[in-house]
């Protein structure tokens, strides 16, 4: 009897598991069986309601296979969580299975040809986004879907079931990359991402540029090699290359971060690696639109031509730049609703507008030609740095917790995607040289970025990027769901077919063996791990001479935002920092009474708290406010010593703050802060500022 | 000097609020010019590329002018909420705000006419899914989007800014009603609907029948008439008044329910009208595709046929069976498998795999071909009564708040639409007799609902449902976001746009006059407020005669159920309820064990809670338990009083239960209850009962 078998709780509940995972997939793959054309002898005289009726059942049918694949993925993340096997990730798990199914719905199914496709040769001379069509004396409408290549013409015909299960690559753009990039956005740790701010531009900015050429220039190399050897099928342009390089430069190290984050690995790595890949998303996808529309004008249009090379610059700028500026515009105003309504009272309203909010971001970009997916991580930013201080805590659980659960969704459904493409899709061409070719281009020009630029930042730092930091920035270069999404893009040429079949063989490598070796890397670069971030300054004190200060770097670019940041922008956004009354200048004074909220008075002892993870150490805003006299007149509003002042103050403690060793200032920090909790704020009654 | 006003913080933030108001319209409105036809210099020889990013754009504006309106909704809700403003419900200001816009799009805005709609009149005869075009040597796919009125052609190349903001009606039932009618069923409280089951069935299935035939043959009077005048302007039949009939018959009390909630209106009548209005919506949609599918053999379509008419009741019971049999389905499987799995200890995991669950079974049902919405609200049930349980307490505030906003979203998402399209759905028609009539019908199709299965009902009943409850039930018939979604799926024909015109009419008069009116009609009646849900036993003692025992009423069905639910479904499905050892008959033993999990052991106290939703008072648990003698032998098995005499003890109880007075009832269960939650658990070892 097979009960008698002593049987702990985790064998039961793995044998439940897969049990389930083969009574799913039966289900599914019986679902796609049963969705190919069936009977239904209800409505045989409506025959286009028939059709569609078959159609929205097939779509039901496929996206149900990926809610399936998404839940077996979850029950073996879960399987490997409980085991604590770190192998392999999610993400790479993910992978796995759409592989899998890929297989089965390649091979394994076999649907009749569709009879009921017709091609027509009307003498039409555009192809209008609305085709209106008169058969029989009805009319009805067809929307276009896009162009095809003449030689797949039979394929679309024979494989329809294939075709349905692909899908429309905007999707990845309009619907699953958002919530990935606001999350990575929103869930930024801002206190080293602010601390290592200039090291992370400069290997977003400059890094992804050079890897980007750096790519392109070898690829460029190897395509021509290809050409002499007579083994490249198609045309292959430099501008392709470039493509290719900046597609690939995209870094998504999703799989390391999140060991690194259940490691407990150095902050600082962490905030380089977290921020770079963050940010190089958002450069290379708007390089490589850039790239595309380089366009020199005459008949030769692949040569290199200097206006078009400007222009190109110009989108990059432009498109990036207005991004920026619409994300931060909406976080702003997010944050002055929030601000100025007391939606906190209603959290469901609160966490719906945030949402709503954030996500017309997107729809605004994308409504002004910019770019989506760039506007909606520095809404996320901007959201995360203003607007969540404002919501009530309930809102702020909410929020994070919406964003978790959609960034899990959508990643774990694009890789289960990835996995499942290099089956299903239909004009894969795998060519050995590009291959070989693309992957040490893909290592060289990593290696191009980091290095080098590591080598110039440590000029410029005090607290260096060690070598074994700079081997597992290498090392963690993997490419996912951003070099994906845009390599599928456009799949109408053999170039960029080549391309898209070479960037998912590179994807699967990276996110199998660099994802799975992490640990090994990690112990065998003797990283620490297990590293309280909140103490990591005192550790590091502890460490070693070359650890003791982070101060100096990026001190310049810092002071500047944090001035500006801590004593106008906050008190503006937020119900904390000082009051604006205390640093706008005097002319000001209306609009700044009419900004700064009654609880910024209040909150003077709060805005620690709030401001703790920007800066270094707590011991300067105590500082500041140390040298600010708050004084209040009959009329409520306040004096100070003037914004030139306290600007002055500001830096000038800066300053001193820079030259005092690491140590001191660290205790002097937790000195300063404790005994500011017990003073009285200056005001109780939240409306008195208020009248004049 | 403005700032010189003494203002209050309540006025500031009302005049942000505004201001962004105007901003937001203004920015909304803004984008929408722009988006249409623009110059783009980059890629002007790429046609089809412009072409669709042209579309893209004009999509992201569209989907924007709807975030916008959300965002309005939103603010304006909070100044309601924040000024206790009842008379206007969320739903019914989403509505003006559609219909503000909707007017702004139809006359503020001039598209000009779209030149590049090309009409073909190519000799095919079917209209396929898919058509691929060849122009000019280049394929294009298109993909059917529907069939298009003769009369309408020429409308479809005037307004395609109009048509663009017009969505595809299956949205609704894909995307925006799954969530709605999860939530209902997630948030059911089931203690109250339990214990009207049999009135809240009676209701919603008998109920909503009657509503819909008599509401048919008024109608159908009301046509024929319409006919002798001369007024009506196309075919419309018999089966077409039974469809109107059917639709307006699912009641949707959103604004009605959100004010007793607030007010803490009596449980009783809370509990009728919410479960009738959540199942009547089940029986409308699946009752209109019945209707919809009756179609008589031969050439007269429209006469009454037995066969047809037999069949299309088959497949009412058809689809209504195995929509509720699949919905209950995933439900047991979710449970089951967050009960024998230990998801609970990664909240992320546990919610996702809740929600990929709960949307697979939508897309099951699709792809099954039955009714994914009504599979959803079972789902929904199911998932709220056995696996909420299994969830971690962390899941389970995430999975309620995620399921509300999603609610909250489409909800209003869908008032607002149904404002805008008043103006904007080209193809109405409003016919005065017509709009008179319908009213009339949905008044008397409510009257006949209501009152004689209310008196019917009442000669079962102990505790009467009072003709003040009838009248508000009777008031409380609100129509919204199903009628809506169900008359705007097919609106091709005559008949078809003539309800949907009136449709939106009695939606708008239901939703503002009864919804707005809620408040007064309750003091009116005299219907009792400030209930508080968990003492209504209690208070109703103090009540009147009329009202001491609840007991009676649905007795049989109730006491089926609960023995089956508490024995057997219970202790399978969650960690709680009496061990299945002790419920299921010996020969079944190995598997009891297998199924039963080690917590029940340890759970039998705290199952009083888990239960108490469901039951009269808690009395009746611990009878049961008092009863049986759970003791174990070596093996670690249960060995009881058996399943018979366990079976028997409880009904015996429920007897003896059901005939002593309230009052001594609800004594004895605080008595009772107290001391159980000292008593120590049979067995400690979670491993124990497994061997054997």
């Amino acid at each position: 009897m097979v009960f008698k078998v002593t049987v702990n709780s985790a064998w039961r509940a793995t044998r439940t598991l897969w049990l389930l995972v083969l009574v799913s997939l039966s289900v599914c793959i019986c679902v796609c069986r049963a969705s190919s054309p069936q009977e239904d002898s209800a409505m045989e005289n409506i025959v286009t309601e028939k059709k569609a009726e078959e159609s929205h059942r097939q779509d039901s049918a496929d996206l149900l296979i990926f809610i399936l694949l998404l839940t077996l993925t979850i029950l073996t993340i879960w399987l490997f969580k409980h085991r604590r096997f770190r192998f392999l990730h999610e993400t790479g798990l993910a992978m796995i299975y759409g592989l899998l199914v890929g297989v089965v719905l390649r091979y394994g199914i076999h649907v009749p040809r569709d009879i009921s496709n017709v091609t027509l040769g009307c003498p039409v001379n555009a192809s209008p986004a609305t085709l209106l069509i008169n058969i029989s004396g009805k009319y009805y409408e067809y929307t276009l879907k896009g162009e095809i290549n003449a030689n797949e013409v039979d394929n679309v015909q024979d494989n329809e079931m294939l075709r349905k299960v692909t899908f429309d690559p905007e999707v990845f753009f309009n619907i699953l990359l958002p919530p990935i990039i606001f999350h990575a956005g929103y869930s930024l740790k801002r206190r080293h991402f602010f601390r290592n701010m200039g090291s992370i531009l400069a290997y977003a900015f400059l890094g992804t540029v050079i890897s980007c050429f750096v790519i392109g220039l070898l690829m460029y190399g190897c395509v021509m090699l290809m050409k002499k050897v007579g083994q490249l099928g198609g045309d292959f342009f430099f501008t392709d290359c470039l493509f290719f390089g900046a597609i690939v430069s995209a870094t998504d190290p999703v799989t390391v971060l999140a060991i690194f984050n259940e490691l407990q690995v150095d902050v600082d790595l962490y905030a380089l690696l977290f921020g770079e890949s963050v940010l190089n998303d958002a450069v290379a996808l708007v390089l490589s639109s850039s790239i595309v529309a380089y366009q020199p004008q005459g008949d030769n249009s692949h040569t290199f031509e200097g206006m078009a090379m400007l222009k190109s610059f110009g989108i990059f700028l432009g498109v990036f730049s207005g991004s920026f500026a619409l994300g931060v515009a909406t976080g702003v105003v997010t944050a002055l609703v929030t601000k100025f309504t007391k939606l906190r009272d209603f959290q469901l309203l609160e966490t719906a507008l945030f949402f709503l909010m954030s996500w017309s971001t997107f729809l605004l970009a994308e409504a002004c030609g910019f770019t989506g997916v760039v506007a909606v991580l520095f809404c996320g930013i901007t959201q995360a740095h203003y607007t969540f201080n404002n919501l009530s805590p309930d809102s702020q659980d909410r929020t994070k917790q919406l964003f978790e659960l959609l960034n899990f969704l959508a990643e774990n459904f694009i890789f289960s995607y990835m996995g499942l493409t290099l089956f299903t899709f239909q004009n894969h061409v795998f060519n050995p040289m590009f291959i070989v070719g693309a992957f040490v281009a893909v290592f060289l020009g990593r290696a191009a970025n980091i290095y080098p630029l590591s080598f110039l930042l440590n000029l410029g730092r005090r607290n260096k990027i060690r070598s074994n930091f700079q081997h597992m920035m290498m090392f963690a270069g993997l490419r996912g769901a951003m070099t994906f999404a845009l390599s599928i893009r456009d799949t109408a040429t053999y170039a960029r077919q080549m391309m898209f079949s070479t960037t998912l063989l590179v994807v699967f490598f990276t996110v199998w063996i660099c994802g799975g070796g992490t640990t090994q890397m990690l112990s065998c670069q003797r990283i620490r791990v297990g590293v309280d971030s909140d103490q990591d300054n005192s550790m590091s004190i502890t460490e070693g001479p070359e650890r003791r200060s982070t101060k100096q770097e990026s001190a310049w670019l810092f002071r500047i935002w944090y001035n500006f940041d801590h004593n106008y922008l906050k008190p503006i956004l937020t119900h904390s920092g000082p009051p604006l009354t205390a640093t706008l200048p005097p002319c000001c004074g209306p609009l700044a009474r009419f900004l700064t909220s009654p609880q910024a008075y209040e909150n003077e002892c709060q805005l620690k708290d709030d401001d703790s993870d920007l800066i270094l150490t707590d011991g300067d805003i105590n500082l500041t406010y140390g040298d600010i006299t708050v004084s209040t007149d009959g009329s409520g509003a306040h004096t100070s010593g003037g914004t030139a002042f306290a600007g002055a103050a500001t830096s000038d403690d800066l300053d001193r703050e820079l030259t005092y060793g690491d140590h001191e200032l660290v205790m002097r920090g937790t000195r300063l802060v404790l005994p500011m909790d017990d003073s009285e704020p200056p005001f109780t009654d939240p409306h008195h500022g208020l009248r004049m």
